[in-house]
């Protein structure tokens, strides 16, 4: 029989809901506001009735094997979203315990990033690899870290932070009270930032000049790079050059096959890819040289959270 | 039956082999040169007629469960030791092959700093944790990590080169050929350079100013801190605080209960591990503040090499 789980990927302002086989096909989908609801029972009344929806939608024969939630400061092993800074919920939310009050199925919750390393393992480009590396670069930069096969948790769950090793301890003040994390320089944000930077320290015209900063993205960024601007094509190998070199740090601790790039920055391909795989090969221990891919995402443009939601139930640990 | 297995140290200038039970004792002990054979060849013979001698030397009934060896550039995947700096033999040396003809048991092979984060995992300070991180800090600064139970070997067996995670691009520069590697500072030689640098810029009197630079080790440097010399006590300082930043990172890559110092430069006890506490407290990502152990190893003043060889053998995944 069919067997099919539930990808949930909980944002700060919507969730995400969807119905999925092994293959990553889609069978259902469905969404609720996360904002709306300040209180975390008001929350999963209404994600309780939204699920349900889901499950009624599909009229095949099936076996629900479990749900996969991703959500910032998911928590792995306790099942709870702690302290999210950007969540209404505040402190330890045990969301797996309530939820399997009305689900009595398998559940597993970590973090975005860790979920997206799973959908990257069971249903992107990191297909049969045991060892591998996701960084998404976003608002901020999250990291999966896969080690033979499984995602590594650590001590407390919340292992693969490789967007705060700190890149210049007198560097751009980070969301997390410290100087300097990677994430401040390489990310949507960080990348906002250096364009900022750039446009306020020269004279020379840019296409990025007129822009409004908070209209400033980097998509916006993107595109006048491969219009040829130069401010923006700077922006890029500015934050490729601090990327890359991390990334040389990222290979030394757990040696990966490949590293992969996802989210809204790695939309930029190759104006991204390309000068981060220069500089992470200038700084890269011999005995590492040209083994690592680096590459973007094979979930780009599916719908890779809830994928990678749901793919933590097809993880042997969780079954 | 008593069970048994032979750990074996390879350095740069002797072997050192132990038969070891799986509490930690010793039943006998063998010492072999390795740089008297430049060719592999006649090593392995050596080798195996040290390892006869130790074999018989118990008279005790037990089974021998295995040979487990560490060995600078040691691959785990391969039982080969590849393209090792300072020894003799060139290329890949594929030792647990060759040994392999003359023992017919189980055999692992790694690198000394694996070796000890196994050895610390069975027999040290790591008994019965799953996350942790081995720090040796000696000529160089070797690491050993260890993930949900499991040494991190990574795609090609080379993962866990904490030591040459980069510090600073335009840094000191490396035996590896890079510059700012971590190992150039944080190390027992990285410290004696920290010292010649500091006298070299001072006036100030100091007991380490009469100390000819090939004499300058560790253990003078420490010798001196005692004393309260300046120039020592600055040493410990300044190699703490980079130490003590980097490790941060470790921490937020792989979230570790503990993290053990081994090594000469451990020897130096709380006048590393205070400062090095320290500035890894000041650096570290607010959900690990003070929840990460910074201990010396559990094995310091033992056969450390030889137990964490022979350790390797106890490995769940060596039975």
């Amino acid at each position: 029989m069919q067997e099919l789980s539930i990808g949930i990927d909980i944002g700060g302002t919507n969730t995400e809901i969807g119905l999925v086989d092994r293959k990553g096909n889609i069978w259902a989908e469905n969404k609720i506001s996360t904002s709306d609801y300040p209180e975390v029972d008001d929350y999963v009344t209404a994600l309780t009735s939204a699920i349900n929806e889901s499950l009624k939608a599909v009229t095949e024969n099936y076996v629900l094997k479990g749900i996969g939630i991703g959500a910032p400061n998911g928590n792995y092993y306790t099942g709870s979203i702690e302290f999210a800074p950007n969540l209404h919920w505040k402190g330890v939310v045990p969301l797996v315990k309530l939820l399997n009050q009305n689900f009595h199925v398998n559940m597993a919750l970590t973090n975005d990033a860790n979920a997206a390393a799973m959908g990257e393992m069971i249903y992107g480009a990191a297909k049969g690899m045991k060892d591998f590396i996701v960084i998404t670069l976003g608002t901020g930069l999250g990291s999966g870290i896969v080690v033979d096969g499984k995602v590594v948790y650590g001590h407390d769950g919340f292992a693969g932070e490789v967007g705060h090793t700190i890149y210049d301890p007198q560097g751009r003040l980070c969301g997390c009270g410290r100087k300097g994390c990677l994430e401040t320089y390489a990310s949507a944000t960080g990348m906002k930032k250096t364009v900022i930077e750039f446009l306020s320290k020269t004279s020379e015209k840019s296409l990025l000049s007129s822009i409004p900063e908070k209209d400033l993205n980097s998509k916006i960024i993107y595109e006048a790079a491969v219009k040829g601007d130069k401010i923006a094509l700077e922006a890029f190998d500015y934050t490729a050059r601090i990327l890359g070199l991390k990334l040389a740090d990222s290979v030394a601790y757990t040696s990966p096959e490949a590293i992969f790039l996802f989210g809204g920055l790695a939309l930029a391909g190759d104006y991204i890819l390309k000068p981060t795989k220069k500089y992470m090969e200038e700084n890269i221990l011999q005995i590492f040289k040209n083994k690592v891919k680096l590459e973007i995402s094979g979930l780009m443009g599916k719908n890779a959270a809830v994928l990678g939601a749901a793919a933590l139930i097809w993880d042997e640990k969780s079954e």
